[in-house]
């Protein structure tokens, strides 16, 4: 399937057959990563603006190197400490990045929708990298950070997916969704293919949604014995990063055998060319 | 006109022929941006760092877009939390990077005269991003940002120019620069041919130079009202940004079809091409 | 003789003839700093991650100008206000970037040991680019930033050490080392063909290792004075900047004839070049 998209927002917006095209594409840029020369000349000419509102390291390198193997010029523009700090508003600073002619903008902001604003608003291709816990679509083809976006891409794919955890975390929309709740985590990982682990945001824990480390540790950490017990022997265990040790996932599961956790890391780089690419690099996209 | 400075410092210094010949480089390379590939190999193998002891996102921004188009070796050094800390004095610093053979040096700093100082000392060319309200200069090419450079700018090529404002604000060495002085919004606007707006810069405005917000914004800020009352039918309106909408422009001039604004942000990476090319890639240049 | 190392973690660990290879390949490459087009093409599609949990703006850019000449793609990541501030731990955080497919992570930490324990841990190679007092091997092969490194270097290279200081800074393993230890600069500078100057580090001089500077700079400060009646009429002074001017060195001598201290700058991005080089660029090297 062709893409036509100007831009990615959200995976709750793409067709299934979308997100096949996009994860097909990825596949076929992955193998850049292996080469002796890591370098095609797909986007060259191509300007990718990282506008990045919150501090997001991982995924602003991730999108950098994607970028710089498609040959494109990068330009990392970090809104702390530049004219946000003079009160120019989010979109009048993207308009300005706009009138600079990039072919990408990718954005981070916590504010749910900001992406969207920008999207309405400039004729360039804008990437949602994570506005607030709304959606952060290209992580969402890699793991659980956004559960939202996730269980969004996991159905249109035909998946069955279940989400567990103690009710005050479960969100209100999950069983609209078309997902099973599972409130026991011995429930959630019987016979399934794949546990998708959510990081304990420790430092958003401040509201009592739990109500200590130790017991959310005991109930809903995961554990090679819980592992053993219950699931089957050749699941695969994903987790989003950083893994809070001990709490959600005990070190031997996190470096273990059952982990896809560094995998998952380096098929980032592989999504985000393929997103860079039909976005910027095809015929069918904005550039055209 | 050849082009034979090493550095640009101020626009004081150039005669009418070198601003010609920089606006006229800028628009041949202009057109760049339109591109579906943005990139000539004309400083390919030139190195640029930019300087900066001020956070000034933008025009950093504008600059490396422009090096990198122009197939320049860009490097961001950004002197908050460098060597500063360590104590080492701005010429030292300077004396460093220059120590890495880059061909052109983008400086930005608080102090008047700071790009100058580096002009002298060191053997690659400067370029001036701003030395406090002093100079600078590839703004000027573009807006009002720093009046100082405008108006030499302005007067070299034959302009009438006509400054405005409270009397508090209007600079003491206006009438020696040549330019009329109007203490009414209305005197000003009327029948010219470009209006250029300067934003208040409100981070700057705690001495007490303007009585109220609410007092200047009624008496010059510009609304659609007074233009339609006073100014020709098809003037254009320049600001340097941020605007402070509703301060000293109201939104519906900021975005309407009167402002040029984005296209100033867009000729301004034009403009740094021109003048990195001049300095850097022609052999009339200091590399030569 | 052919380089096998996967890293460059110390110069302890290299024997003469290694660190023979590496400034002969530093000096090779020394010349494109001299070039009209400063760019060979011999790390193309290579990829170099500046990992740095510490501020060194200057160590920074001259290994992304190194890499930038080289043509390889530089990646910065600041560990400030990144997943650090998540309560990731270091390695999570290298795994992680090494999952991304760097060949070469350049490491600053201020942990001794910390660039050991990614080269253990990661397949991609690592240049440690300081790890607290402990070593800095390419700041070794320029001057005296980290006497150990460059106590080793020496020694293995053949050449007479003196170090020379108060008691009180004198590291203990001096003498474990082979070198002579001087306690009057007088008798430290006659007759060497080079005096190394350290800096004093003033931000780590809380605990009360001197009794003033004052006393220190009159007892341990470099002077023309006491260069002229001691030392030979071609001694060279170096420095691994930046300079505390009137405290271990005059102005005088800082910016005199006697001084390379700008030299060393310049070759540090030489020998960056040439590990850079050597890591990822040669067949004997850990890409092959």
């Amino acid at each position: 399937m062709g893409w036509t998209r100007k831009d990615l927002l959200t995976i709750r917006e793409l067709e299934a057959a979308e997100i096949t095209t996009l994860i097909d594409t990825a596949a076929s840029l992955q193998e850049i990563a292996g080469r002796e020369i890591k370098k095609v000349p797909a986007l060259r000419g191509k300007t990718i603006v990282n506008l990045f509102y919150e501090n997001s390291t991982r995924t602003r390198t991730s999108f950098e190197i994607a970028g710089k193997w498609l040959s494109a010029d990068v330009i990392n523009f970090s809104a702390s400490g530049s004219s946000a700090a003079k009160g120019e508003s989010f979109i009048d600073t993207a308009r300005n990045i706009a009138a600079m002619s990039p072919d990408v903008v990718v954005v981070r902001h916590s504010s749910a929708g900001a992406a969207a604003v920008l999207a309405r608003d400039l004729s360039c291709s804008i990437i949602n990298a994570g506005d607030g816990a709304h959606e952060h679509p290209t992580q969402a083809l890699l793991d659980s950070r956004v559960a939202r976006s996730n269980i969004h891409a996991m159905r249109k794919l035909g998946m069955t997916v279940t989400v567990a955890g103690p009710p005050t975390l479960i969100p209100p929309y999950a069983q609209e969704l078309g997902v099973k709740v599972a409130y026991r985590l011995e429930d959630a990982i019987r016979d399934v293919d794949v546990i998708m682990m959510l990081r304990l945001q420790q430092e958003r824990m401040t509201g009592g949604l739990i109500p200590s480390l130790r017991e959310y540790s005991r109930y809903w950490g995961l554990t090679l014995d819980k592992l053993r017990a219950q699931a089957r022997p050749d699941v695969l265990i994903m987790h989003p990063g950083p893994v809070n040790r001990g709490i959600e996932l005990s070190p031997e599961l996190a470096d273990g055998p059952y982990s896809v956790i560094l995998d998952q890391v380096a098929k980032g780089v592989a999504v985000r060319m393929g997103v860079l690419f039909l976005l910027a690099g095809s015929k069918g996209g904005a550039q055209a």
